[in-house]
């Protein structure tokens, strides 16, 4: 197929996730490619634009969205920007996925998903750990029964921020840093995937190390209670180096632990414990970006959701922010049902 | 040594705990031995009397309290017999070990400690995990700086109560039952102890099955602040089968996994993980009552302090109700500060 009959995708901000997954993702599917990228900077757009055989840089979101080459695009600027260029994206007719948190706020998050869906065009968000091979399968060990009923779940996303991360996710509120928009977000939509639940309420108590500036948390732990009665605790932080990650749902008859899960790549093990003793669960690892822009294309073709859809994006959004105002207030904190 | 110069002990309860882990502990020290027990059902005091070769069945706790052969008492009653009993047995002049815990509210706890004291006896608490050659061996290795500077803590003791303990445990709330006074006061004094500091401040939400009656809880997650500004999230329960137990230290430069340590068994395994790779740290496990007891025997000699004091279990006691009241508030609880 010649590249005038593919998906042309615009990518709005020359990011690390852009450049280390996203670019990649899009290219191999095979009807879609990166035409164009938009940055603030016009020497990082171009030098992106170079590293990546992309056609064009744009150094405004306008004139990229005013190219008649780009169908689609990703958005991958720092969270407060989220909010103007998905609106801006829907009014120009593209096909919209937004990186999480939507946005800063659940009122922004859900004026985007009406915007995109009075436009006619796909909104979806790219919470990558529902296409991880590791999380859908202890998605499907939970529904066909395998430990009962589920009573608790465990997060731990506790990880070392990269140093070249180290940017306005430690010193920038207003950009939407600190580690419960980063992490916590994250946590929420795999717990929503994996349990088939909603979060109605949560508890949180953060910290704040020297890392980080201006009241934003580098840390924290936080208790959700889901709408079908299961507790999950939470731990995500930035600060810490060796303490790996793991999901784990125990339930009245078994438990699975999936141990180095909350990640970007496609590893981790999963392992079954019941009374029939424990066992390794086999999973064929995949990757997940390249999973969730799939599902992303084919929903483009009116075939299938995507991944996490825009509703997605705002539930798990409603769920940082509860556990956000839960730390402020020292209160448990009722998650916001949002309105579509 | 003849036995007329052995130190007499007196059990007042004729528990699950004394039949299967205390007479021995005590009859393991060689001067100390076991020569009354006291409980409310004559006929079960007989059968605990014969079962353990104990010279005396007595159906009062004061009688026993008047027997000249006892020197020492065991209590483990129901929680709420603890107060009175301490009480009567200091007035008595015998030394005290209590069963966790102390009692089910703190102006109680306080009022047995300052009873001991003005009577001049040894007075300690039944915590047995400060007494695992694992909680101390992790205790050690935060302390020589093996992780650097300790961030974050978990606890995880969700088991699955025994069927021959599902009685007051899961439907006296008078008698202090339910999961936080059972379970969360033992998490609390082995954090205290690992850590070497004070919880200040606590969140948690908790969870009732059918298992439960009354307004008890079997289940809870809590995240605790201790004054050195470490966080600590704790899962206990009395309704999950195959979660196994653990605790973890994570410090800025390392991370202690300790394995099945929740436990009154001598086992369970340690890992330390730092920028060197990851160890198994290798421990020398030991009966943890016949070492807490120890330790008392030595106390009453006026050898050094009881593993857990009386004040250990005072505070410890102080960070589960203000657990206890964070989950039924909803909102941050500031542990008490008990002033002795």
């Amino acid at each position: 197929m010649g590249r005038e009959n593919k998906v042309g995708w615009g990518f709005i901000g020359a990011s690390t996730i852009a450049a280390e997954h996203m670019v990649a993702a899009v290219s191999a599917q095979p009807d879609h490619e990166v035409v164009a990228v938009a940055s603030s900077s016009a020497e990082r757009g171009l030098a992106f634009a170079k590293r990546h055989a992309i056609a064009t840089a744009y150094d405004s979101v306008q004139a990229l969205l005013a190219d008649p080459a780009v169908q689609a695009v990703y958005i991958s600027t720092t969270n407060e920007l989220h909010h103007p260029q998905v609106l801006a994206a829907a009014a120009a007719g593209k096909h919209v996925l937004c990186e999480k948190p939507l946005a800063l706020n659940l009122e922004d998050a859900v004026a985007m998903v009406k915007a995109c869906r009075e436009a006619g065009v796909v909104m979806a968000t790219n919470h990558h750990l529902r296409n991880a091979a590791t999380h859908r399968k202890i998605r499907e060990l939970v529904r066909e029964g395998a430990i009962g009923k589920p009573l608790y779940a465990r997060v731990f996303h506790a990880v070392y921020l990269p140093l070249h991360l180290q940017s306005w996710r430690i010193d920038k509120p207003k950009a939407g840093g600190g580690v419960i928009l980063d992490i916590t977000v994250h946590d929420a939509d795999t717990l929503r995937f994996v349990l088939g639940a909603e979060p109605v309420e949560a508890v949180a108590l953060s910290q704040a190390t020297a890392m980080v500036h201006d009241g934003l948390e580098d840390g924290v732990m936080a208790v959700l209670r889901f709408d079908n009665g299961v507790l999950a605790q939470l731990h995500d932080a930035f600060t810490v180096k060796h303490a790996g990650t793991g999901i784990e749902i125990h339930g009245e008859q078994g438990s699975i632990v999936g141990r180095d899960v909350m990640t970007q790549q496609p590893i981790g093990s999963i392992v079954l414990r019941t009374a029939a003793g424990e066992q390794t669960v086999r999973v064929a690892h995949e990757n997940l970006y390249q999973r969730g822009v799939a599902a992303f294309c084919a929903a483009m073709r009116g075939e299938g959701a995507p991944a996490a859809t825009a509703e997605d994006g705002v539930r798990s959004l409603a769920t940082a922010l509860a556990v956000l105002d839960a730390c402020r207030s020292g209160n448990a904190t009722r998650v916001a049902t949002p309105l579509f």
